[in-house]
C-alpha cells in the first residue's frame, strides 16, 4: 500500500498551455489557424505534460499486461484459458499484432504477466509480476483479495519506474486475458452505476447464448460481491483482474512521473477507470486512442470524458490501437517542433486574422 | 488528349480479394475474427490492387500540387495569392507540416507547380509541369481552356510516369493554391448537382463576410460558365484549376499502374471526383484518409462511396491527411506479411468459429 499512497501523492495536477506559449508557437506556423485539428491538441497535451514547447518523443513504450480470469470456467469467451499463456510466448517471439505495429511506430512492446493462470516459461522478453495463478471465479466470490488489488496496481507502478532510467517519453496500455472483457464490463457497470445489458459486449466473438449467459453471470458477480462503487479497490478485487489492476498502475506509475498515457481499448479503460476512480488527476494524462467494437468502450471514454482519435472497428486489445494513437501524438509534436514559422518561411500572413 | 486516352483504356477494374486468399490469411492469424476491424480491409484493398498476399510497401510518395485561381481578385480567400509560391518554397525547404508528416511516415513529398501565378525560382526540389499563370477568374469566364484541362490532368498522368522507374507502391494526393475551396466547391456542386450554399464552407478561415461573398461568386461563376454535369472535362476547365486537373491525373495515372492512391483534403477529393467522372472504374484505387473540416468534404466522399479513415478536424491540405492515411495502409499490409498464425505460434483455435 505504500507505494501506492506515495504514488498518489505525487501526482500533480496538469495545466493545459499555462502560458499560451504552446498555442503562440502553432500560431506563428505558416498555416491557417487551427487548420491541424486534433494534431494540435495532441502536440498541446503533449507539451503541457511535459512542460514546454521544447519537447521530443525517443522512447516509446507498449506495455502488453496478461491475466487469467477464474470466470472464465463460467463459459463466457470464445476461446480456451490456455490461449492467454500461448499469445504471451506469441508476443515475446514478435509474431503478434502487437510486435508488428510497434515495429512500424518505432516503440518498444514490454509483455508482462500479472498473473496467467499457468507458469509461464522463463524468456527474457517476459517481466514477471506475478499476483496469481488467475483470479478466482468472481461469480461465485471476489476475484481476488483486496491486498491482491493493491499489489497488482504496485506492479504497475514499478513497471514505469523499472524503465525510468532506459528512457520513457509516453507509453501505451495493452492487454491479453481470456474472458477479460468479462470483468471490464463488470468495472463499467458498477463505477459508472449502469446497466449490466447496456454495457456488456460480445467480446472476441460469442454467439448469442454465450453472450446472454455473459450477461447473466455479470450480473451474478455484481450481486454476489457486492463492490463498492466509491471504493475502487473495492470494484477491482471483487469484480476486477490482475492486469487491469496492473493498467491502472501503469496509468498512476506514468502520471507520477509525467508520462502520457496512451488507452487501448476496453479492458485498458477497465483499467483507466479504476485508476481515474483512485485519483482524479490522473485524468490529464490519459489520451484516448481508438474506439473499440467492443460495446461498452464508448460509455467508458464518456466517464473520463475522451473523445477517441478513430474508429477503425478494432477490438483486438493487445496495445493495436495504442500503437496507432502514439504515432499521432509523435506526429503532433514533430509539427510544434519542426514546422517553419510564417517569418521563417517568408510566407504571408493572412488579411484576415 | 492521347495521354490521358491511353490512360484511361488501360485502368483495369480492382476485384477485391477474388480468390479469397487475403481473407483466408486473416482468418488464419492468432487473433479472433475480424479484430483488426478496418486495419484488414485496408490490407485487403491494397493487396488486391497488387494483385496477392505477397505485397509490401517501399516507396511512398506524396504530391503535392501547386496552383494560382484568377478568382481570387474576388476576394474569396483569408490570405493573399502570393502565398502559394511562398509556400511552394517552404515545401521545397522542408519546413511545412506535410514535409514534417511525410518525414515522420517514411514518405519523400514530390513538389510541383502546376500553375503558380508567378516563375517560381527553380530549385532541385521542385517539378513544374506548369500549364499557366493561374488560372482566370471564373466568376466572368472559364478558369482555362479545355485543351488546358487535358494538359493539366495529362500533367498528373506523367508524374507517374516518371516516378515508376525509382518506385512507387502507393500515392498520396497533396495540394497548395490560395483560393482553391472556390474552385473545388464549385466542381462539387456541379458534378454532384447540390446547392452552392450547401456545400461551401469557410476555407482557411473566412470571416461571414468574406463568406458570403464566395459563395455569390460560386453561383456567378457557375452561372456564367453553365458546366456541363455530364462532361467531367468541362468542368474542370469552366470552374477548376490546373492543380485539380493535376490530382485527377494523378487519380488515373496512378490506377493506370495499379497504385493505390490515399486521398487528402477537399481539394484533392474534388480532383479524384472529377477523375471518377471520367473513368469510373477508377473509384477502387482510391482510399479516403481523413473528413477535413472544409463543408463539404463529408459530402465529396459520400459521391465516391468512401468511409474516412478518421476526423480530426484538419483542413490543412498539403497532403496532411494522405500521409496519415498511408501509414495506416501500411500498417494494415504489415499485419498482413508479418503476423504469425494460429498454428505457428502454437496458439489454440476459438471454441466458437
Amino acid at each position: 500500500m505504500k507505494l501506492l499512497k506515495r504514488t498518489m501523492g505525487h501526482i500533480e495536477e496538469v495545466l493545459i498551455d499555462p502560458h499560451g506559449e504552446i498555442a503562440s508557437k502553432f500560431k506563428a506556423f505558416a498555416i491557417p489557424k487551427g487548420s491541424l485539428g486534433r494534431l494540435e491538441e495532441l502536440a498541446t497535451i503533449y507539451a503541457s505534460i511535459k512542460g514546454g514547447v521544447n519537447c521530443k518523443i525517443n522512447h516509446k513504450k507498449i506495455f502488453t499486461l496478461a491475466g487469467d480470469h477464474g470466470v472464465v470456467e463460467e463459459g463466457v469467451s470464445a476461446f480456451p484459458q490456455q490461449v492467454t499463456e500461448q499469445m504471451v510466448r506469441n508476443f515475446t517471439e514478435g509474431g503478434a499484432a502487437i510486435n508488428v505495429l510497434a515495429r512500424h511506430i518505432g516503440a518498444r512492446v514490454i509483455v508482462v504477466d500479472c498473473g496467467v493462470a499457468s507458469q509461464v516459461e522463463k524468456n527474457p522478453y517476459l517481466k514477471i509480476k506475478k499476483i496469481g495463478l488467475g483470479t478466482k471465479n468472481m461469480a461465485v466470490g471476489p476475484a481476488m483479495s483486496k491486498e491482491e488489488a493493491v499489489r497488482s496496481i504496485e506492479a504497475g507502478i514499478e513497471l514505469i519506474e523499472e524503465e525510468l532510467e532506459k528512457g520513457i517519453d509516453i507509453i501505451g496500455t495493452g492487454d491479453m486475458g481470456i474472458a477479460n472483457t468479462t470483468p471490464s464490463s463488470a468495472i463499467l457497470a458498477v463505477l459508472g452505476q449502469m446497466d449490466v445489458d447496456s454495457v456488456t459486449g460480445h467480446g472476441t466473438g460469442l454467439d448469442e447464448e454465450s453472450f446472454r449467459r455473459k450477461i447473466r453471470v455479470i450480473k451474478k458477480a455484481i450481486d454476489t460481491n457486492q463492490p463498492n462503487p466509491h471504493d475502487p479497490i473495492d470494484v477491482l478485487a471483487k469484480v476486477g483482474g490482475y492486469e487491469i489492476g496492473g493498467l491502472a498502475g501503469l496509468c498512476l506509475g506514468a502520471a507520477r512521473y509525467r508520462i502520457p498515457v496512451m488507452l487501448d481499448g476496453f479492458i485498458s479503460t477497465a483499467g483507466a477507470l479504476i485508476a481515474h476512480a483512485i485519483e482524479p488527476k490522473v485524468n490529464k494524462y490519459l489520451i484516448a486512442s481508438h474506439v473499440s467494437a467492443e460495446k461498452g468502450h464508448r460509455m467508458m471514454l464518456k466517464l473520463l470524458g475522451k473523445i477517441p482519435l478513430f474508429d477503425l472497428n478494432m477490438r483486438l486489445g493487445e496495445g493495436t490501437g495504442a500503437a496507432l494513437g502514439m504515432s499521432l501524438v509523435e506526429a503532433g509534436v514533430k509539427l510544434l517542433t519542426e514546422m517553419a514559422t510564417f517569418h521563417e518561411a517568408g510566407v504571408s500572413e493572412p488579411h484576415i486574422q
